[in-house]
């Protein structure tokens, strides 16, 4: 009998590995308020010091702080604040008339963004002008905002002048913009992206916690204007998020940015539309992946696994960023190269093309004569042409978040460049401004004013 | 001991088992010939006759003989053989004064080749004028061809007036045209792909099955043109296979298929790329995927697996053809559709362009006053527009076997095409050359030429 003493026993121990490995495997998979995790500190609701909430979460905020100092490029982009106007000088000529010319500078990590905002040349070479800098300009910069916009309301928030505003601001993006504390659940905290969602009749609160890996990326990676006079932080989404939705929508409110000098254009800026873009059935979108999954892979530190929180270019870790799904990183870094060289040659040839198209058109405007149906017509044209330009430009992956969308439309800028030159030369009745390949025949090749 | 003896006598039975198994699998995954195939009847080399090989392989054989049936269709290709120019009139324009403007028929399946050469109303056309078919029009029609190269030699082969070597074939596509008789393996068989690899020194002979599985649909599937008096079968290919290089190769060759009417360009008729497009970096062919992966999947009938000689397009039965790499089809064939829209989106705003401009570079000809240097420059830019529209367009996947290169294909032909239609109108200093969206306007529509 001792045999089947041996065997019974055997079986009840098997049967209970069994069932606390399970038990751990659940929890280890539920987030941490479910499994009834114990915070270290308790987190004051909307806090905005990240060092407060690092202390429950060390391996969240150690990675995050490494946005701080990482500056590795990649070919197209990266963390070290670049000039985009030396490494590209056509855009000095295609924003003309509009800080873009003079400072533009690629973004850095996003524990960067305050010190950014308060030192870029655009806001600085602004609040020199006698309009005055609106606060929305810190909408994206800063973790206090939750907690401002809840005190303040936005439409104060952003009548608030800059420099105003900024005496309350001293943190940079941080945990609160994107986690309720108590829960850490992935939360909307911009009050315009709250907003932009309503107005689609779409209800974050009922999304999965997978479409919020993305959708709180969207608290900022967005296109958006600043409405009215007291500067209303708006996303220009009513009508959907692709570039015709939001020209359509921009036209109608006959709203612009910046008037084009000596071509009489009402232009538009593109921000940093990476979530319209990459949601427009991208490859990656479609299949289910979320932003984070590619920027905040999950890692290890020991037995801990977790969401690393320095945010970043796959393609600078690329084992860590591609490899969760994919086997074959090489083959895939090897894609990104082929399909973002074919973008930004075909972006530099669209920028040829709007270059060649604004000249005519200046060249029409000095044209006493000119036809101003024709005009107008080619002006709309160039308005729309560098607007699409843009969106694939000031997108922040040079059109691998989704690489048909990007080349669909600088195909169609292009056209629309090409149109917009005709129409100028129409209206002046004069062939001599249909010269194509101006800028490379430009010497020297513009700088950036100062 | 009786207990021990069952145990050995078990263990025996197991290893020989296994070891059975291993060979049988072992036998399975190795070619016929080095399994030690016994044929049932002997193939005569280069035997044109496929329904002799097909008393050997009657898996193979049945499923080609479905070729000469299925006629179904996709959203943009298929085995029915439409009319594109009655589906996209634009086509119409831009193929006239050549036949292909009269009759331009989708390609039918594989065993339909010979009869739709026989009676295509392009060389019904063409054998009524006073210049004669030559017999190249049979290069890629016909499992006769073989056999005939090597009696003949290619260059008396294409020499031959296509209604005296038409006596000499009786047979379509079949096994001939990529296996050798006796092992099975593919082959090159049509000379002017061996002269074309040759070129680039290439030898296939080296390359692996897999290579081989996409090498030999480069028999037909590929750019090509009749070289010289003796309309000698030849693919441009000797700067290498992209568009670019084709039309460099051609430029320099001073080679045209025709001359458009009324507008003095030599122009370029693209064939069937699909060789040369896909293999330019797409991402299946960079990741290994061979041509026979998809439109000759492996399938089974009851215990034998085979690959499907009923050559097709992969939606026509997804879950066959991409189910053996992707897990999730649905969301494969909604990734085609998605680029296979934008891509005959673009398409046609490409068209559109190149009608624009045909119409001003023919206004332009017919002003004697014109500027002839700017009005070469125009013609000149239009061939290469065309050629690279079509490129895209005669292709047979709507941009799907590489999405990037389509798309960025296609920016360039618009670009080039506004660009010629500038020069156009400079030329001829008359802005009225400059009108856009020309097709748009046509009332009626234009109509094949009968």
């Amino acid at each position: 009998m001792k045999k089947y003493t041996i065997l019974i026993l055997t079986g009840i121990i098997v049967i209970l590995a069994v069932g606390l490995a399970g038990v751990l495997l659940f929890l280890k998979n539920q987030p941490p308020q479910e499994r009834g995790f114990q915070p270290l500190v308790e987190i004051a609701p909307l806090e905005p010091d990240s060092s407060k909430w690092g202390i429950n979460f060390p391996n969240q905020y150690a990675t995050f702080l490494k946005t701080k100092t990482n500056s590795a490029d990649t070919a197209y982009g990266g963390s070290s604040g670049f000039s985009h106007l030396e490494r590209d000088p056509r855009q000095v000529i295609l924003f003309a008339g509009y800080p873009f010319s003079k400072d533009y500078n690629d973004d850095r990590g996003h524990m960067n963004a305050l010190q950014d905002v308060n030192t870029t040349g655009r806001l600085v070479l602004d609040r020199e002008s006698p309009k005055r800098t609106p606060g929305t300009c810190y909408s994206c910069k800063s973790s206090n905002n939750p907690a401002l916009w809840a005190e303040m309301g936005m439409a104060e928030y952003d009548k608030t002048f800059f420099g105003d505003l900024g005496k309350r601001i001293d943190q940079p993006i941080g945990c609160a913009n994107c986690h309720e504390t108590g829960t850490m659940r992935l939360i909307v905290t911009n009050p315009a992206l709250q907003e932009a969602l309503e107005a689609q009749g779409k209800d974050w609160t009922t999304f999965t916690r997978q479409e919020m890996r993305t959708v709180v990326c969207a608290n900022c990676h967005v296109e958006y204007y600043f409405k009215g006079d007291g500067k209303y932080l708006t996303f220009p989404w009513e009508n959907g998020t692709r570039v015709e939705d939001m020209l359509a929508y921009y036209d109608e409110l006959q709203f612009k940015d910046w008037e084009y000098p000596e071509a009489g254009i009402p232009m538009l800026k593109a921000q940093h539309p990476e979530y319209e873009f990459y949601t427009a059935d991208s490859t990656h979108y479609k299949a289910g992946v979320s932003c984070a999954d590619c920027h905040m892979p999950y890692v290890r530190d020991g037995a801990a696994k977790f969401s690393s929180h320095d945010v970043h270019s796959p393609l600078l870790r690329p084992e860590q960023a591609c490899g969760q799904c994919h086997s074959d990183v090489t083959y895939v870094i090897g894609r990104v190269k082929v399909i973002q060289d074919e973008v930004y040659a075909t972006k530099i040839k669209t920028e040829d093309a709007l270059v060649d198209a604004i000249t005519a058109i200046k060249g029409a405007v000095a044209n006493p004569n000119a036809n101003p149906d024709l005009l107008t017509q080619a002006q709309a044209k160039y308005r729309h042409a560098q607007f699409m330009w843009d969106i694939v430009s000031a997108e922040n992956s040079m059109g691998f978040h989704n690489p048909e969308e990007a080349l669909r439309i600088l195909a169609e800028a292009t056209n629309l460049a090409r149109q917009a030159q005709m129409l100028a030369a129409q209206a002046a009745a004069d062939p001599s401004l249909l010269a194509v390949g101006i800028y490379d025949q430009m010497d020297p090749k513009p700088v950036p004013a100062k």
